[in-house]
């Protein structure tokens, strides 16, 4: 298989390595705007090979990562769009995806699958310099396949990431963007705003505010120190849910002011509790343990089949540690295996897919 | 000079433990109402001897550290004021000052010297068996002198603090309670609120939405698993500072969802890049390097000085490195000998102590 990743910043470069490292991967190429970054992939054998362009670095690739900032990603598409052959598996690792995604399929030639990603991984220190292979273990690595997702591509792509060490969650391209709001983005205007707050009071009334930041004020603004330019293109293209999650933030502040301020104490207990329960219940980078569990689905062979499966398993907070794809030898139709570990997340997966209408067969190898 | 601390879980009895190792500390006493932190204080040597009970111990100290949860403070006060001698010092480490302070005072006979504590310092790991000497060493560390605090017990108090490692910073307790409004409850109920939107959408809509918490939401959601009852005493305590900062902070969340909704980039830019700097800017535990300048100060010999002195360069978030008192030998006034390390520092300190009508004089030893 031959790897091309565009962007060999953290993320492309920790990628590149981490895929390299695989054996049924051939050569992994790269390409950077910034000849330094690309330069600095090379000299750390990060990848095998470095390209002058987008387009040259795609010509004859397997799978191509675009690993640029979510601005740059349309135009990246259009770049390599233009050498992917069919069959051929085109992803990104943008942290918005509802217009990115579309935008990347229009880009492309029929036959080429697009797969949009998304790792929940990255590091404070950007850059070539700081990639590492092991950027991904025990992370959450979203894939979105789409109606137009081949199957086989998918698989192809899935096991990649496991590979790499990632935990895959499925999840359609619109509630990505919706579950990231939360989970990241009002995280970071959140964090925006309290630094701003008190910078401001330092710089206006109480030149020693600052000197009091302890280890809860840091934590509580460190994503504040990240790239402007950056944010300013994740909020144009994900307006409207982080707008929406900005009022459900700004209407708790204030329900929580006036349980402060009236005394209510059994219901500020409530709430400090429960966020404690939350907190401590955050699901850490282990992975769940248990039994392996196949589930065997016969399902007709079409492309959008993939992506309802993956993303009615994700919905349910479910990892599939395997897939594999049986075509029936006479066509039309076939059989998806999927692997579970654990008995309670089988048993989710299964209630998820017969819901939407699939007969679900158990196996346990 | 014998200590007592009353309280010994992590902070008392880390304290307990640097001031063990100071030579001037003949003896540290412990106590504690759960006969398990005491005996642990004990076991890993934080301690020198444990005491059946707060007068127990502060019978005869010349330092009483309260090192018990907010809501305990002036009960314990009140336990160990009866058996302090005149010359005693008397302070605590509790996160809320205002009330506390003149409580504490209250408590006391008079010629004991009260002055509230609260080290910017803790861990995740609270209790006996986490207690560590090194807890304060870089960490910031504000004293409350009143208007009776004796200028000499003052100084001994703030050399203890600075020789466990600290960097003191004198405030008033009202102000206090200001301050740590911004850096400390409000962090805390923005992440409380964070943790439980984002669950309460988990349970309610998308079963996946936590398993895309990285480190971004981690970091700001981390204290929202503090303990709820000692955030319930906290918010009593200072419930007005808190009510103030949680409308201008849910105000800033409104500006900033407006510039969004509008697609104000510069406006949104501005807020971004002004986060981004002032969180770079944080002071870090890396102390101010440069030269030592003495200012000596003149002063009348009375008791209102040292608070006054103290919190004026505490005000322009200047730290004195020592203090001295010169008492003149006919009575009625003396010299204060201020330690600044830095030119800039000290030319700071001396402005503030200048507006206050204090003549300065600088020396270069």
């Amino acid at each position: 298989m031959r790897v091309a990743v565009v962007g060999t910043g953290l993320v492309g470069g920790s990628l590149a390595a981490a895929l390299r490292r695989l054996d049924d991967v051939a050569e992994v190429v790269g390409a950077d705007r910034d000849e330094g970054a690309v330069a600095t992939a090379l000299a750390r054998g990060l990848i095998d090979r470095a390209a002058p362009g987008a387009a040259e670095a795609a010509e004859g690739a397997d799978l191509v990562v675009l690993a640029v900032p979510v601005s740059a990603v349309e135009a990246a598409a259009k770049e390599v769009g233009s050498v992917l052959a069919p069959g051929a598996v085109l992803t990104d690792v943008a942290s918005v995806k509802a217009r990115l995604v579309p935008a990347m399929e229009a880009a492309v030639a029929p036959g080429v699958s697009v797969i949009g990603g998304h790792p929940m991984a990255g590091s404070h220190e950007g850059g070539a310099a700081h990639a590492t292979p092991d950027l991904f273990v025990g992370a959450t690595y979203l894939l979105m396949p789409t109606a137009s997702t081949d199957p086989d591509a998918y698989r192809r792509l899935h096991g990649l990431v496991s590979r790499v060490g990632a935990r895959v969650l499925a999840v359609d391209p619109a509630r990505h963007d919706l579950l990231v709001a939360v989970t990241s983005h009002l995280p970071q205007l959140a964090a925006t705003t309290l630094m701003n707050l008190a910078a401001d009071r330092a710089r206006e009334q109480d030149a020693e505010l600052l000197l009091l930041a302890a280890g809860g004020f840091r934590d509580a603004t460190r994503v504040a120190a990240s790239n402007p330019d950056l944010w300013l293109d994740i909020c144009a293209q994900n307006r409207d849910a982080i707008v929406a999650v900005l009022d459900d933030y700004r209407e708790r502040i204030g329900s929580l002011r006036s349980l402060l301020s009236v005394g209510d104490d059994v219901g500020l207990r409530r709430e400090l509790a429960d966020a404690r329960a939350a907190r401590r219940a955050l699901p850490g980078k282990e992975s769940v343990t248990g039994v392996l569990v196949e589930l065997h689905l016969p399902i007709p062979d079409r492309p959008g089949v993939i992506a309802e499966v993956a993303t009615g398993v994700g919905s349910v907070a479910v990892n599939i540690e395997d897939i594999a794809v049986e075509h029936d030898p006479e066509g039309g139709r076939g059989t998806l295996r999927l692997a579970i570990v654990g008995e309670e997340q089988a048993a989710r997966a299964r209630a998820a897919l017969e819901s939407r209408g699939y007969d679900v067969l158990e196996h346990r190898p």
